[in-house]
């Protein structure tokens, strides 16, 4: 049984407890939804003035040219690939993950040419599924078909009209996390490309796009990378696909775009997955928030974000009073994400009850009781506490309080 | 011929010269480039100060339901439909123009389904054209094919396998206002609709989508808006349209999207046009920059943008030095959008020297020299000051320096 002591001890040696002053933490709050929005790097404010101050405010359209505005979609995509194992030239900051997914299913469509399913894992983020019914319900069936399979059935489900296989790295409920590299050599031994969705896994651990032979990949800014709420998203395409067109051609996609010319012409490599004209605030808000990884081993990320779930789990489990809060995550280090998840019939008001006592954590539909690990800033001495005010709450069934079964319209 | 004294009179008389303090403008430096990028409204730092530190930076993901970030995209599309004659319901802040026209190309081409001709004018914004060939190319040409003409052929041109006709409601290089009333007619009696782009006319005159039955609008916020570089766009679908589906069918365009139901079912209304998560950073700028718009009758600002431009024509014209300067904006006040443009075979350089000097416009290829006329915060004098500052590059030959030559990547 870990103790607080034990945990102020494991922050005392902690290689990474320096990161936590890169970030402005709300006071008096025990924040486990960095999964979900990471919070505010204390570099943002600074070049957010700069930008509205001076670029914007001062140099005006200049700063296209003059503060290289025009480059940033390039600049920050290079930046988030080396924390993704993505050499130069392979990832470009724009859009929303939804977006950015319409781009590469085209691609991966064309690039298999003649084949059909998209296959998915059941419980994927629907966002990710409902992307590809919407290109499903524009070019019709014959081209585009969604198929989704239980997890453990997706490397069988694998076939010869496979187009490309879809998955979320981290299942956003259950903390799962997929062998990609096991997908990966599945899908290419079938002539298949792999999508893999980054949201719960860049900027939580370690990825390696490249070495693993991935094929294409999207994520976003606003959970691990700390980017800002609705922070722009990215596009990884591999630098052996980026010959292929995607349909979303807007003008900064364009080999000269300032040439205004009346036919699209893409960009050579990954500039022609951009589209329309890039949100500039958004991206430094993101790129300078990308400087909390400045000297950040992520495999020191991934090991104490690994421990500190560890020490979550054991904490639940060692309560007699928690022992209807069932562990969801899978205990297998390889198996898992950078999160906790348990269940519980009463988990909505549950983690609204602890809310309320000063522990952030989230809920999602239909029991899920779920809790991000985040190392950047996270203690230990944190997660002790967040398990015994669970402890608190669930004896003095606190929960039960109506105010906490009011939903709000996010959950 | 008006004097520096005309102007100043013109300036004490302009009811809308109380507007210029709602921005922060550049020091020493006259400013008509807000046609391309709107200065920084005062109103912008308090608010983006208050989303940064207390709503992202103090209570993080709680702010969805707090501080209402979820209605935002609904919210600032109701609070431009009024700029644009938009009853509520119709208009949605989200993504980039690019890619709020890909939405609805799908949604015009499914409400007249068979039809496949997608009409739009030689000259057109690029990226408009760019947008058609990327679904063209998608979905192929049996159901979607571009087809351009000169503005004056437009009208004739629409035919009955014409599904739509995409018109920019004023060229972004002459200045070109279309008679996009008329158009509606033609495209409505043939039975095809028509889609707006609002790019250079929102904020910058009265726009009636309703009263004109426009059927689909997409429009920017960076320009006439002033709300910032690369700030989010806007889609406005006519309420008749709105049970089409369009493919960018991301999460938050769902009915319940934090249901986190397997499959999409589109929200009711313009919600539907939604797409990914919002950038939240960007859009509450967007949502402050519009206050510059508070108690401002758009008549007014129409009127005065038609006599900044009369005025700086006829000083052009009254300059014997510069008589090879061009005027290419048609001079009838129906005919014409919110800038005046000239051709040179020196533009560029006349621009650049002209910059240097202090006077801010902007150039487009081939040879176009462009000035916005933003009446919110543009005076008389300044425009006077313009025209004598061109007069003295050209006269003096100041372009003729080497430095004038060279071009940025963004022109």
């Amino acid at each position: 049984m870990t103790t607080s002591a034990d945990a102020e001890r494991l922050d005392e040696e902690d290689p990474l407890a320096h990161c936590r002053e890169r970030f402005e933490l709300p006071a008096g709050r025990i924040y486990l939804d960095g999964n979900s929005l990471g919070p505010l790097p204390r570099a943002v404010r600074k070049r957010l003035d700069q930008v509205v101050s001076v670029e914007w405010g001062q140099d005006l359209i200049a700063s296209w040219n003059e503060h290289d505005w025009i480059d940033m979609p390039l600049r920050v995509g290079d930046r988030i690939g080396k924390l993704i194992g993505a050499a130069p030239g392979q990832v470009i900051c724009a859009d929303s993950i939804s977006v950015n997914l319409f781009k590469v299913l085209a691609a991966a469509l064309d690039v298999t040419r003649g084949r059909s399913k998209v296959l998915s894992i059941e419980g994927n983020f629907p966002t990710d599924l409902y992307m590809v019914e919407g290109f499903q319900h524009l070019v019709g069936a014959e081209q585009c078909r969604l198929e989704t399979v239980p997890h453990h059935e997706l490397i069988e489900a694998i076939d010869d009209n496979t187009a490309a296989v879809l998955v979320t790295d981290v299942d956003f409920r259950s903390g799962r996390r997929h062998d990609t590299a096991a997908i990966a050599r599945a899908a290419h031994d079938r002539g298949a490309v792999l999508i893999r969705d980054l949201a719960h896994s860049a900027g939580a651990m370690p990825i390696e796009l490249d070495a693993e032979e991935c094929d294409f990949a999207v994520g976003c800014g606003y959970k691990f990378l700390n980017g800002g709420p609705g922070s722009p998203a990215f596009v990884y395409v591999a630098e052996r696909h980026q010959h292929t067109r995607q349909p979303l051609a807007g003008w900064m996609g364009h080999a000269r775009p300032f040439d205004f010319s009346p036919s699209y012409e893409p960009a050579p490599g990954i500039a022609r997955f951009a589209s329309g004209t890039p949100g500039i605030l958004g991206m430094a808000t993101l790129e300078s928030a990308l400087t909390a990884f400045d000297g950040v081993d992520l495999d020191d990320v991934r090991q104490k974000s690994l421990a500190l779930a560890d020490l979550f789990a054991d904490c639940v489990a060692a309560a007699p009073e928690l022992s209807a809060i069932e562990l969801v995550t899978p205990t297998d280090p390889h198996c898992r994400g950078s999160q906790v998840s348990f269940s519980h019939p009463d988990g909505y008001a549950i983690v609204q009850a602890m809310i309320a006592e000063g522990v952030v954590g989230d809920f999602r539909s239909p029991d899920i009781l779920r809790f991000g690990m985040t190392p950047l800033f996270t203690r230990y001495v944190e997660i002790v506490e967040t398990a015994e005010t669970m402890r608190r709450v669930v004896a003095g069934e606190r929960h039960r309080d109506p105010e906490f079964q009011r939903r709000g319209r996010v959950t």
